[in-house]
């Protein structure tokens, strides 16, 4: 037996507890928890064949009553002695997805997001669309490809055609960005025909992560019309291993900003929360912005309500994001193409002056929130580096 | 063991052995092919535990070489005289998705279709959107909402708000609609990164099925700017559970409709394919039109190879539908709101005039193909009723 050493400033503390899925060399793929700098194997820990799968869904199918459970437990095994054979350095083990994707969904719940992008994609219109203020807006992505983080990025190639060409062209994305986001993991589903109460969000949704969502803003620009973005979005989604659980988000409640006009009944909560989650963003290791999550319109839980009001199914596994997490100022947007105004005015990335994606880049987003006890969690990080495009590909 | 008749005439004669999952009264799920009025059950007759699963990607995914052996084998069997316990009335049994659904995309494939879409949705601007000659325009449905033929489809609410209404309204759709589609079903996949050339499209794709799109217009029309539609789409997508294998299409294929301007080199064939199905939608046991699949302009293996040139995972169990399938003529569109120019020119429903679907209509979709024998071949149906909305979604 041993003792896990957990430092007081420790963004894994008894606090966070998140779950993820990891391997040793030689082994196969399971559920652990993070603690301090030691993942714990929870099969071992707690003897559950359902941590000895290669993701979380069986774990997370059994809903939330079992989540509590699990939860109480292991913060109990974790303050006394635990089997040595159950403890593992985070430096010796690889990081997995952690989930089985089943559908993925990405809104666009930030108001400063979707105004700068609205003036930069439709300069000559209002940059919020009608609806926007009404419903939170989001689309289906391609669930195949979302990668767990430290996945390389090859750059994507496709068409596309600047505003003044006469034609589109084939070639390398010249305009690679990045997305900052909060995805939320749906631990039990819903049934065809049967919508979930916003109420029911706390019970239905198990833990968040966060997202890159990789974008490459030329492709995107001459496909998205009319029936929203495609190939420039389908490339590569990341996202960071450790999944935190909502139970541990509890001290991280903010009320959302005020909604004006009222939301239409199925959207109302008592108290419309959101999280007060601080990310950062690190290009080649110089953060460049901190988009605040607190600043977002739309609730966790008005996402999953509107998802499901027109009946369609929710399954354990499905992942939806906030969208780009942007801020009022300028150093707080979560996307390159907001950050440099569309290039026009690039940042100083470690004394280069940058706009879009270079071969070669890596990006790393973190985060942090308020723990339960006073303390800080952590969500790790979301990172990725930029490869070229292969000849194969161009 | 016994032998299967098949009448001269019949749409499953030996050019056409499609794939599907039924179940007979207390058993389980597993494959078989249809034959004349039988259904075979592949694992007893091949002895091949793959054919005992409750779907067929495992199959699909042993690939092109596979497919073709189990198609000669089956062949070859079935002529002869076959085991009775492998033999199964079809009206004896229960079909099921005939698939686990990975991604799924729904193409926008018809000159026709988005032309009168783009008149009826966005009247004061040009029908066709700058981009739509030059790729196969596409968007991702919601996979773990795509069913089986004869699923009852729950009336969807939603938010939505006519041109002269000041403010969105929740509540029943008023505007339910069908898409008549074909759907192509990726057999084996691709990885991340690697785009799937177009003339893989033959040992990638592994069959075809019908689609209905099921349509809410007007929670579409309020929602869909700027990302697309999501909630319009994704209450239910019913597909036909036989798979009529792409090995049963060659006699079917049919230049598509020239393509001007050329396309860019990745969307090159030497020569583009389309398939001379044709489709009938019977609206509560009337043929109300005959969208012709032959009109298309983006052939399936355009659409494939767009959908993965960015690099995009590819995996068995994909569904990419083509989108509304119109024709140039009024009896010929494959919506109703094309039919019906958005509810103005209401159409004959056996004695009634109808615009969109009322509580209670049933929708059945329909095709047959030249077989490779100068026979045809038979998709058979998707078919689904509408149920009224439940009190707790409204």
């Amino acid at each position: 037996m041993t003792k896990v050493d957990i430092p007081e400033d420790s963004l894994y503390g008894l606090a966070n507890l998140p779950y993820g899925v990891f391997s040793t060399p030689g082994t196969e793929p399971r559920v652990g928890t993070r603690v301090a700098d030691s993942v714990i194997d929870l099969g071992v820990l707690l003897g559950d064949d359902v941590f000895t799968r290669p993701t979380l869904n069986a774990f997370m199918s059994r809903g939330h009553e079992d989540w509590v459970a699990t939860r109480r437990r292991i913060t109990e095994l974790v303050s006394g002695d635990v089997p040595a054979e159950a403890v593992h350095e985070v430096a010796d083990v690889t990081m997995h997805l952690p989930i089985e994707v089943a559908d993925y969904v990405d809104f666009y719940a930030s108001e400063h997001h979707a105004t700068n992008l609205g003036r930069l994609f439709r300069p000559d219109s209002e940059p919020l669309m009608p609806n926007w203020k009404h419903l939170p807006v989001g689309y289906h992505g391609r669930a195949g490809t979302v990668v767990v983080s430290g996945t390389d990025i090859v750059r994507p190639c496709g068409q596309r055609k600047a505003p003044a060409e006469p034609a589109p062209t084939f070639g390398e994305c010249r305009r690679l960005d990045i997305e900052a986001e909060l995805g939320f993991i749906v631990g039990t589903g819903s049934e065809l025909g049967s919508a979930v109460p916003i109420e029911e969000f706390e019970r239905r949704v198990f833990g968040a992560v966060l997202v890159n969502d990789w974008s490459a803003r030329d492709i995107q620009a001459w496909e998205y019309v009319p029936l929203g973005p495609f190939l420039g979005k389908s490339f590569a989604t990341s996202i960071s291993p450790w999944v935190v659980p909502l139970l541990a988000l509890t001290a991280a409640r903010v009320a959302t900003p005020i909604q004006d006009p009222e939301p239409l009944p199925y959207l109302r909560e008592h108290e419309p929360w959101g999280l007060d989650v601080d990310l950062s963003v690190a290009w080649n290791g110089h953060e460049v912005t901190r988009p605040p999550y607190r600043e977002m319109y739309w609730s966790p839980a008005q996402m999953l309500a509107h998802l499901t009001v027109n009946g369609a199914v929710s399954r354990t596994g499905d992942l939806y994001a906030s969208g780009t997490i942007s801020g009022p100022d300028k150093n707080q947007r979560g996307a390159f193409i907001e950050l440099t105004w569309g290039g026009a005015e690039p940042v100083d990335v470690g004394g280069e002056q940058r706009s879009f994606l270079l071969d070669g880049d890596e990006v790393a987003i973190t985060a942090t929130a308020p723990g339960t006890d006073g303390t800080r969690i952590g969500f790790g990080s979301v990172t990725g580096r930029v490869l070229p495009a292969t000849e194969a590909q161009r």
